[in-house]
Formats: structure tokens, C-alpha cells, sequence
């Protein structure tokens, strides 16, 4: 049994969904020390989130931005915590529909996703820095 | 410490939500080796999802389909990923919502979840072949 | 490597969501003893669930129960699950939505969130008891 963690800081991104499959997997080469395992993706903040879905055409990810628009507007008459701008009580909302961290199978060293997964930063905030990712991974090696 | 992993092929199912509870355990005895740990299990696909929810009355999942088929619509005027067909960006956002994986404790061999919960397959496109699941346990034995 | 599983009840919350990080840290002092690991908190209901979101302002919380109300709305004319009063059905949804159990990364024997970060019982139901979660917590000691 093999246990790897590390804290990894992502380039800033703008507002929208991004994918950071590539950026994952070259930040944590530990991953291909696992024969079978799991690799955990969590994300130490609460105006963006992390998911799994379509890496191919760059439309559904425009898609995403425009629905979670749309699901989780903006200027909500019944939002009290408006301190911080229009953008961040929809943010937190979005953060938590779509959640803090993915889990991935990891099998022979990689990534064990189906052929059109890919994992999603989703920045929900107008002007953040980068997004700080903590890593872990355990399995059999 | 012990690790299982294994990967299966679900029968194929309609546009829906359908207790998979049975298949998982039927097709991963392995689990019965666990005195504490956890079941991952994991969708390779962008267009279905896993929940876990009421596996009692079958008007639960019906009442499902109907709020996520109006939570996330199909032909929004927005959508410009629609080549594959107006349930296409919706299977991909629903998936998002719901998400690709779900882990449940195992306890004594067996899967520790409530009375009346069960593992969902959600599956939002009208026409597929089976889906692939990827299985992850481990914990004491 | 280390494995502990633990269950506790928790006390009764009323509808809404509530900050349960402390009573977690609490009830499962286990954690400490894990230099790097994850700790899994699982809800064995379908009708409440766990997130990840801000722990400071309490008008977030108060916007989520704003929010979540209106995205998933009681008395929905094509709900046919409602033996158990208007809020049961959008409880099963909610919950859903949200998501059954939260993964968060354990380092130097705490939990390694973000600074503004807090878990969540999001209580979907009017009345109800004490909820029930399986704390499962493992990683290098």
C-alpha cells in the first residue's frame, strides 16, 4: 500500500470551465507508481469547484458557463451576502451543486477515465489568483 | 490494508434512474473481505452519473427524472454543443451535477448505507449501450 | 498505513445548513493520528446531505436555504412522490444534487481545507431527529 499527497498551486484561469487533466497528472508523476489505486483532486476554496466531464469540444464547456448562468443567476433578489460583488453568492452556490474534489480510479500508473473524461477546474469569480489543489493518491504499487 | 479494483459492464438501461445496488455487490464480492473501509465506484462516461437515494418506492426516481429534465432543459437557446442531439448538453450538465462517482463505507463485508438508501445509475441519454463502472475497495480485512 | 470507521449521531438540526466541522473534529479524534490521509464523512439519510462551503458569514448558509428552495420548489405539479408532506420530495433532490459524502484531505493530523472552508449538514426536511453519519478516516500514520 502507497500513499502520496502534495499541495499543487494552479495557474489563474478566468471565469468559466477549464480543463486541468494535463496539469494534474505532470504536478503528481507519483501517480504512476500505483498498480491499482485512487487519486483524490480537492480544491481549498469555496467560489470554484472541480468535475469530470467531456475534454473534447471547447462548446461544452462554453455550455457550462452559460447553464450554471442561468441555474444560479446573478443579483438573486433573495441574496443577503452580496458583500464581495454579484459574482460570489452564485460562486459559493455553484461550488457546492458541483463539488470540492473529483476521486479517479488510477490503474496501471494512469488516469483510469473513459475516453472523453477529463477533469473540469470551474471558476465561478470574476478576478481570483490561482487556485490552490491538494493531491492524494493511494493504492497498491 | 487491502485493495480491490475491477472493472464491469453494466446491462444497458432506458433514459432514467435505476437502482444498481444488487449489480455492484453481485459483481464485486471481494467487498465481503472488508471489516471497515470504502467502495468507490466510479462512471466512464460524461453523459450518465451516480447518485445514492431512496431505494424504496419507484415514483422517487420518475419524480427525478421530471426535475432534472426541467432543471436543465433541452434545446436552451444558449446550447452550441448540439450535434449530437437535443438530450446531448443536457446528459453532459446533469452528469456534472450529479457526478461520476460515489464512495459508500463498507462495514462487517457489507455496504454501511441507510435503510432506504440505494446507488443510482442515472443515465440521460435516450439511446446507449451498457455503461462501464470502475469498482475501488479497500480498507482492513 | 492506518484505517479507522466510526459512527456518531449527530444532534438535531432544524431545515437549512448548518456548520458541523467542529463536532466532526470532535467526535473523531482518530485524525490526529494521521500525518497524510483523507477523511470521508458519509449521511446515512436521503433526505439531508454534506458540502463543502464557507464557514464564516452565516448569510451564505442563509442564501443556500434561499436558493435551494427556489431551484428545487415544493408542491411541483409533476412530483408524484408526496405521501410525506410538500418538503419530502425536493429533500430526495436536494440531497441528490448535493451529494451523500464529502472526501476532505487530512495533514499533520488535521483536516487540510482551505481557510474558509467548513462542512456542511444541509437539512432538507422540516422535522426530523438526529442524523447518522459514518466517519471513515485512513492514510499514513
Amino acid at each position: 500500500m502507497q500513499f502520496f499527497q502534495k499541495t499543487i498551486q494552479l495557474p489563474r484561469y478566468g471565469r468559466g470551465f477549464h480543463l486541468i487533466t494535463e496539469v494534474v497528472e505532470r504536478e503528481f508523476p507519483e501517480l504512476r507508481q500505483l498498480k491499482a489505486g485512487l487519486l483524490h483532486v480537492f480544491i481549498q476554496h469555496t467560489s470554484a469547484s472541480l468535475a469530470i466531464n467531456e475534454d473534447a469540444d471547447p462548446t461544452v464547456r462554453q455550455d457550462f458557463e452559460s447553464h450554471f448562468n442561468k441555474m444560479v443567476p446573478e443579483n438573486a433578489p433573495y441574496y443577503r451576502h452580496n458583500d464581495e460583488g454579484p459574482d460570489d453568492m452564485p460562486a459559493h452556490l455553484k461550488a457546492a451543486i458541483l463539488g470540492s474534489s473529483v476521486t479517479i480510479p488510477v490503474t496501471g500508473g494512469r488516469l483510469n477515465m473513459g475516453t472523453w473524461q477529463g477533469i473540469y477546474l470551474c471558476e465561478h469569480r470574476n478576478h481570483v489568483s490561482g487556485r490552490r489543489l491538494v493531491l492524494t493518491a493511494y493504492g497498491s504499487g
